[in-house]
């Protein structure tokens, strides 16, 4: 069973190949900290496309959320941060670490990277209709995620 | 003197032309975010030199960091963050928040996007050595700030 998760979990990221010891607590927070500033520089690329249009801001923020969203995250879902740890609380439900849920979480995570990968793709490129289109797509991504294996 | 502290904050970042709206307790999340997901990726980094080296997760983790450093974090300084907002506490000494210190902080920024850069760049050639040098000079612009204008 431990192998069907780490499956899972190397699913969640190609670059997820942890080496550095990390305890579940700090994982938790690690985890939270990576969604936390993709959702600001989310907050940022969406005021870009609703009013003035600054390439360079959009670009730093795409780059931001794409390279967070390829940096191995997976790994900080390990054994131990499933629940609540002390003071630190998770908000991912328990159908995450469902061994039967490996491949669905796996397709989502791929979703989730490939299309932060073509959001910084296209934002670099300057096309606000297409980093609209690639903003939109994201969020469906995250969404996906949020939907399924989010607590409200 | 708002003036000057803007000028210091756009020193700290290159895209730091914020059109978001955050409030100021949320700004001191996301900076903290964003320094504890670059904790992170340093500490893989610091593991792999330490033992067995995988290319494709330093480079990842160099990604982050130098796309971390690079989204614009200046904006995460605006007015009303100099200090603890309810539960949400700061380490920035006040200093940091003095114009006169604005010069300062822009250098200090600005070297440390640099060294994440080169970080970055050297990850993806997979020369250990190289990635060895350029982590050390990225951690030095870290210890720069912290030993300056972090409290303990």
């Amino acid at each position: 069973m431990k192998k069907i998760i780490a499956l899972g979990i190397i699913a969640l990221s190609l670059a997820g190949t942890a080496s550095a010891q990390v305890k579940p607590e700090e994982q938790i927070k690690y985890r939270q900290a990576g969604y936390s500033f993709m959702s600001w520089n989310m907050g940022k690329i969406k005021a870009n496309l609703e009013g003035e249009y600054n390439t360079q801001q959009v670009q730093a923020a795409a780059n931001a959320i794409a390279a967070i969203a390829g940096s191995g995250m997976g790994a900080l879902y390990g054994p131990g941060t499933d629940k609540d740890i002390g003071e630190v609380k998770t908000r991912v439900k328990p159908e995450f670490f469902d061994p039967a849920n490996g491949p669905d979480i796996g397709k989502i995570a791929t979703n989730f990277n490939t299309a932060a990968a073509e959001l910084a793709k296209v934002a670099a490129g300057g096309d606000k209709a297409a980093v609209q289109k690639a903003f939109g797509a994201t969020g469906e991504t995250c969404k996906a995620c949020h939907d399924k294996y989010r607590m409200e």
